[in-house]
């Protein structure tokens, strides 16, 4: 494999996520859907640069595996962390949280959502411009 | 981000798997330790060209996500199937199987073992070089 193919984005941008929970550009190709054989759905998530989820839970939590760009993570109340290629985040079911894009920068993360015979994703408050820059 | 930075893999090698259960030269990176949380274990698997696990079974299933290189998926007594970056592989409970690397080319997929509550991983009998060379 050259270096050319070797760059290529591992999956296809997917279908664009609704802006009822997203703020700016994102795309999300299922890559597993909600199985009760596997008991998790998985799918890949493209976040533009800016471009974050609405504040959210899981109830049966989740886990984020970054395999492009670079962005955030935040837990409601604490400080925001920095996402590279290559880092994990395990969120905790119920757990207030949202994750984007760095403001100059693209991420790329697949989310595997956990325990989905205990619910999916419950969708709260927009993630505001304020908030957003608040993290820079 | 360049193209230099775009195309270094995504996960460090991690630790070489055991020759009990793998053939060839495999790297095993945790990347979410088996979690009563999650109910699922989480690993990058890097396999060198020719590489290969041994047979095995999965009593709370499993899935693979190709993120690099190319190889091969098989169902006991089924043909091979030919893995890419980007291809899924769901693996039901208790399936006899196989994964590795094709002859020329490595292969790096995600590991998502699901279910782990009931068991992580029952390993087999080798990949004979045989049974490997009627691949291809």
């Amino acid at each position: 494999m050259n270096s050319d193919e070797k760059s290529q984005p591992v999956f296809e941008k997917g279908e664009r996520a609704s802006a009822d929970y997203f703020t700016g550009n994102v795309w999300v190709k299922f890559l597993v859907p909600k199985s009760d054989i596997y008991n998790c759905q998985i799918a890949n998530v493209v976040f533009e640069a800016g471009a974050r989820t609405n504040w959210h839970t899981h109830a049966g939590g989740q886990i984020l595996i970054v395999i492009e760009g670079a962005g955030y993570y935040q837990e409601k109340g604490k400080p925001v962390q920095l996402l590279h290629k290559g880092d994990v985040v395990q969120i905790s079911p119920d757990l207030v949280h949202w994750h984007g894009a760095a403001a100059d920068s693209s991420l790329t993360h697949i989310a595997v959502n956990t325990n989905t015979e205990q619910g999916v994703v419950t969708w709260l408050a927009k993630v505001t411009d304020e908030e957003y820059r608040h993290v820079k």
